[in-house]
């Protein structure tokens, strides 16, 4: 790119993860205005925030304004308290009342997802005066029409017609004939997990939020949706490294409080962890006479660890899918426990393979090799299994008490199975090699 | 539920994952027929694929012909190459064409997602016309209609309208005048990840695909792409946990496939950890002399491998959103390099305080627990690092193979790290701990 060049709306979404704030707001200043609008407009929120919080005033206003309701709404939530009053005053008054509304709900209920822009038919209209009247409020509203919502006078919703088949219908019938009167529909404070499982399952492109009283309060359209499933990945993939989820994108967040995320869990492990010194201390003497048996000490725990590395992550994203449900958890403990025993067979072999080929080529272990080869082979079955078993069912206990499944991260499952591999290798030592090693 | 009660689609859902096979099909045929549309509908694909193997022939052609072509050929693509021709051959001939069309294309490729039924007009078309004859279209084509596309008689792609901006525009105006030209495409060869990028950051509805001449060949709607983040996310967590990704949902996948998915990379891992015991063994003199030392082993190099697995969860998600890209390694390292030295600090300050602690309160560790004490802050400080700088650029180092980064799981940064903590705390031991425990 030549220098003084024009700037494209390329360059910067390119170079944005790059910039500093400052840069931010001047290469956004630099875009030709109708580039900058669409720039604008698809920028995650926080890229939205820190635009607004570095232009004027006047220009916060513009740029605000193009954002619709729940868009917006995101936009003010997100922004430093400060800055809130005055965005909210830069809405013009019918958005500024939707927005105040919306803001009440928690960002993860579905309330705090939603549009309250939203096409309505009376049950009495014909197809013909549908067409023509939604024709009217197209130009009005800015939000998606691919369903029309049939609200009677007090705003219950009766019934929803898809523009398809308004457009498919007999110009004369009546919506009533030929709207859809079972809806599916999410409340206010349905999480907006569920929201989303609810839009993929059933391939919808927008889906009504309404009070108890069947009162249509807005709806939810699948592109915010689309955002809901990165952002709960992010979350449970980010919990699953061991660590707590970043509210903002990784390389957007500062290093201390991306420390304080990351140190919490690292200091509860560790803790943890150390049980694993406390639990060797016991067995010093073991040690003390057959040194050889320490070096396969974190062979034997981390094959346990990885194991049950697997079986949680295959727990906890069968949940987050909904495939698997609290009472599945006997069915996923028998498939385990077999995974479990064939993997740990699988492994205990190759641990007495290893041992007896170092034997015949290095002479590592001296004469009671075979029973030390026993002793690695039976120790790494047992951890092997053990592993399986807790990394799959400690996402179930986790959510039986309240908390998230995806909490039982990896390293979380690894340091359980420590400490109980350590006890378990010395003590099938202690059997095996009494009288010849120990 | 009383016996004999009718069984809803419900039920059916609920109840699916623990099904067999068998009862699978037999709980479909129990469901009333307009239920059992919806259902069959809305299962996945390969639901699908258990449902109709399980029917006649007669009752197959009637449920594949349900489906629009982009799912009857992943159906077809799903399932065993046994039933592949017979499926084919339950479809009328207009279908079997697009079908067969778009199984020449790769699952994970735009064109294997993509749809050869939408909306077409032509430029000169007034806004009226437009209307008139997509209501005549959208009987036909069961496939979106948010967008129509504006094709010449050469089929090259010139522009898009929606069906909001027709429904907006002054019914005399030519379609040509309203459609927008600066049209966001898809080629065939685009990666299905891609394709869901574009669709989630501009908010679209569908995407047109193209070749490389501007011939359009299909669309990919929304909804095809949730599903494509909820695989893409699967896979990726599924990778991260240590293990090949799963095709099939994890209940439905039977034990010994499950085990060939896991067993890999155990045992790879198994290889790699097995360096572990050959470095310990090179210390044997001093795990003898000092047998004390070997019951940190556990903890500090799980450390190590605890903030290698935040570090690389971290970096594999920030790129699966595309928030990191190659180039930006170097900052990354920056990032990571601090994070490490501060995360270390905390622990090494929490691990030399574990030591003195013992020491005092039970006499664990002897006149030189101060050098202990150092050895091991100093050694998780090292680790530490390691772990964050090594976790945080396996990922970049794979996709610089052409690896998937995702294959840099927690497990296997774990290994690594092993290997290198064993050997750092040894060596700082041998230097600190000459001449008193050593």
């Amino acid at each position: 790119m030549a220098p003084f060049e024009q700037l494209t709306e390329d360059d910067l979404a390119q170079a944005w993860p790059l910039l500093s704030p400052e840069d931010r707001v001047a290469g956004f200043r630099m875009l030709r205005p109708e580039e900058a609008a669409d720039f604008f407009l698809t920028r995650s929120t926080y890229s939205q925030v820190t635009i607004l919080q570095g232009l004027s005033p006047n220009e916060r206003q513009l740029w605000l304004r193009l954002l619709p309701p729940d868009d917006a709404t995101d936009v003010i939530q997100e922004a430093p308290a400060e800055l809130r009053s005055e965005l909210l005053l830069c809405l013009d008054v019918k958005t500024r009342n939707e927005v105040t509304g919306l803001l009440a709900y928690a960002e993860d209920d579905a309330g705090g997802l939603m549009s309250p822009r939203f096409a309505r038919l009376r049950p009495e209209m014909s197809v013909d005066e549908a067409i023509t009247y939604l024709r009217r409020q197209v130009r009005e509203k800015p939000e998606t029409m691919n369903y029309a919502y049939v609200l009677d006078r007090e705003q219950h919703l009766l019934g929803v017609a898809s523009l398809r088949e308004l457009l498919a219908s007999n110009g004369t019938k009546r919506v009533e004939e030929i709207m859809q009167r079972d809806v599916l529909v999410a409340t206010e404070r349905t999480d907006q997990e569920e929201v989303a499982r609810l839009i993929a399952q059933h391939d919808l492109a927008a889906i009504p939020v309404v009070d108890e009283e069947m009162h249509m309060k807005g709806i939810i359209t699948v592109d915010d949706i689309l955002d809901v499933f990165n952002e709960e990945a992010t979350e449970d993939i980010q919990k699953l490294g061991g660590m707590e989820a970043l509210d903002v994108p990784y390389m957007q967040t500062p290093v201390l409080p991306l420390v304080k995320k990351r140190v919490g869990w690292l200091m509860v492990l560790f803790v943890g962890g150390s049980l694993t010194a406390t639990a060797m201390s016991r067995f010093e003497d073991a040690i003390a006479q057959a040194v050889i048996l320490t070096v396969f000490v974190p062979l034997i725990i981390a094959s346990g660890g990885n194991s049950g590395s697997q079986a949680t992550t295959l727990v906890i994203r069968a949940m987050a899918l909904g495939e698997v449900k609290l009472p599945d958890w006997w069915q996923v403990v028998r498939r385990e426990f077999k995974s479990g025993v064939l993997l740990g067979l699988g492994l205990g072999a190759v641990g007495f393979l290893r041992v007896a080929v170092w034997e015949w080529l290095f002479d590592s272990y001296g004469p009671h090799y075979l029973r030390l080869a026993f002793t690695v082979s039976i120790s790494l079955l047992g951890v092997v299994i053990w592993g399986t078993l807790a990394g799959s069912m400690l996402p179930f206990l986790l959510r039986r008490l309240g908390f998230d499944p995806a909490s039982a991260s990896a390293p979380f499952v690894a340091t359980i199975v420590d400490v109980f591999g350590v006890v378990m290798y010395f003590t099938v030592a202690q059997l095996l090699l009494a009288g010849s090693l120990l």
